[in-house]
């Protein structure tokens, strides 16, 4: 094993007290050899063998009584180098590495082919809920069309706050701090990061073509307030963190931005730290895949899963046939391309003829509206607040529009733009 | 193959429409080399190639140059006969055959594995959406507690008309066989003998121990009304045809019947034809599976995935290890057994001490009601409606109450119960 944190923990927990039956379910004992960590000094749980610690990567890499090597640290650096190290000594891999895997899954996986050996990765996106080997396994017989996921659980658990009970931003931000749902410097979550990693792993599965972190658009729900929940509800919609990638015409499009869903759909009611991944297929329709998404246990659930897995190959004297990823890169297809209904909501001069300025603005930019509410402004004095939805429309356009509205002196504030997706 | 219904014809169609994709995934080409069929002059969709097909099975189970027979046919005879020569002659199998896995998987299986064949059946439950591959793999690091599905969809497509029009049975019946959702003799769906076969297949992957359809405790969907639908949406309940099943000190219970469930909850949100399995594990959670559940496409998604698989690894000369079934049989609680909630409508007299007579039947049988609506009957002259909602109680006590209150002069009918699972 190399890392001891939340995930390790958790992974060396279960395998211990489930000895036996991994015994029996793989036909050996399945037991940890060593175990990188960082620093020997630190406090460990009393169950933890600590002989089995080591600050020396190579005293595990090296080891020819280990079979599997479990990685479990996270970021890039060094565990992408330890994996390949691994790989060229014959090592068998289980990762949790989103990071490593978004980055150079296809070149990992490329490697681990040509050496005789398994890399497993599904506890890389939601956690404990299965998606990676159904990607791989069940639903290959499918074209997969697209993809919406909600794959970050600190981030959705903010948004399901602010949704409940009107909580701002900060609030839900501190409260998900202090259960432990989002970190001291949540940056990755907040801004979509951790959340590209994921839907680039999920793509480039989906897709059989290599689909990078880089590749995918996004934006952080920072600029949400509590009136954005307030009408999204009024109009019968939620606003999650969505995760949307779609295959069209030998293009990907992948992006990672707040947006509004229904209220009545199965993704508009994924809350709390729970993720959910819906896969849009040409055969099998479209298929859910919904349950916890981090956490110490889901998460060595899945690791275990992985480790039973390679360990029955090893002992059967197996190798599997290794995934199929067909194409090295893919065209993306740029976000001024996107297709797709716009909520808008804007600060205004309260006075006759502001909307009728509005819409030709709108209209001049071939987007048509598709309701209008407007509300007296609680906080500019003579102002009006105006939530816009649109019908279909382009992204180019829309970003034009809302540039000339930004200068029309009527229009204080252009406050907030949301994606709508049905 | 073996059968050219529904699915046999999906499948042959996407096998065909599909051949430079599987050929690619596959390393060789994938083609169908004989189709069994009852009757060779029933005419047949033009794109089929009709040298192919035989009434002889043998032409095609003794055939050398076929790896993989796909069993479509359905039902148990001749299916399992075939399927059991097929083995014997060193076939793989691909099978969608939920009657056939229910009663004689653990069987088949075994032989399989003495063979040295692998036979898959993903197909055999919940059509296209995955869930027979994930509970032996994915989630097989959890002790599973519990199963709960909605996992035949001619009854969720009449259960969720009935829900949202309150339309009658007759009428939500009619309207399914109209769409061909529902067969001319519909008894298989409606008493949830088609339910029973599917929850029997995923309790033996989960619990691995055998559990047999006959295990299944058993009520179907016809004695459902209008009215029933009414006070469920009253009480924030939607009524479903539940497959349950849960492990607990080395007995499982297992049952389909319609159930009260909760109208936010993921599995309420389940309606028309899809199916969703929810898995409750020791590690990973709740982790719930939601998509097309039947269907010629869908259902052929799943049976080409197993395809894909077993082709992968006759070219990979591949035998993955089987499946990991542990109890060749298992201790069965019995519904007397139960504990839960309890929704219980009855026709009463309209008369003062009416209510008092009926909770003090409850009361004798340490069943706590939680809340009570009465309403005047638009039936019965001077009869009134009687809506309770118990807490926690056991079915043995439920069904001695309601024999009793059978018998009192004032109850006029015990119309009907339904089980409340939260």
């Amino acid at each position: 094993m190399l890392g001891m944190g939340v995930v390790g923990s958790g992974v060396t927990a279960a395998l211990a007290h489930k000895s036996d039956f991994l015994t029996k379910m793989v036909g050996r004992p399945v037991t940890v050899n060593g175990i990188l960590v960082r620093d020997l000094s630190k406090p460990r749980s009393a169950d933890l063998p600590t002989d089995l610690l080591t600050t020396d990567v190579d005293a595990i890499l090296s080891d020819p009584y280990i079979d599997i090597v479990v990685e479990v640290m996270g970021g890039q650096d060094p565990a992408l180098d330890y994996i390949i190290k691994a790989i060229s000594l014959g090592k068998h891999i289980v990762t949790a590495n989103k990071e490593v895997m978004a980055r150079h899954g296809p070149d990992i996986l490329n490697m681990a082919r040509k050496n005789g050996v398994q890399v497993l990765f599904e506890a890389s996106v939601a956690g404990g809920t299965p998606i990676i080997a159904p990607l791989l396994r069940d639903l290959t017989a499918n074209d997969v069309i697209s993809i919406h996921a909600i794959i970050n659980g600190t981030t959705n658990y903010i948004l399901t706050r602010m949704a409940q009970q009107y909580v701002d931003f900060e609030t839900a931000l501190e409260e998900a701090q202090n259960l432990g749902y989002a970190e001291a410097d949540p940056t990755n979550d907040l801004e979509g990061i951790d959340a590209a990693y994921k839907l680039a792993v999920l793509s480039t599965l989906a897709f059989r073509a290599r689909v990078k972190d880089t590749d995918v658009h996004r934006e952080g729900i920072t600029r949400l307030t509590a009136r954005d929940f307030r009408y999204a509800d009024e109009l019968g919609y939620a606003i999650k963190l969505m995760a949307i990638a779609s295959h069209h015409e030998d293009a990907v499009q992948a992006r990672v931005h707040p947006a509004m869903v229904p209220n009545d759909s199965m993704i508009g009611n994924v809350d709390g730290v729970l993720n959910a991944v819906e896969v849009e297929t040409d055969m099998a329709g479209r298929v859910l895949f919904h349950g916890p998404g981090a956490g110490s246990e889901p998460t060595a659930s899945a690791v275990i899963a992985d480790v039973i897995e390679v360990a029955r190959n090893i002992v059967g004297d197996v190798i599997p046939p290794p995934p199929v990823i067909l194409a090295d890169d893919i065209l993306v297809r740029p976000m001024a391309e996107l297709e797709t209904k716009y909520y808008i909501r804007l600060n205004v001069a309260d006075r006759s003829g502001v909307l009728a300025q509005i819409a030709t603005v709108f209209g001049k930019h071939r987007i048509s509206l598709a309701s209008v509410i407007q509300k007296e402004s609680d906080d500019v004095p003579n102002g009006a607040e105006l939530v816009l939805m649109t019908h279909q429309a382009n992204e180019a356009n829309i970003k034009r529009a809302l540039e000339q509205l930004e200068e029309l002196p009527v229009v204080n504030d252009v406050v907030n733009m949301l994606r709508v997706e049905e």
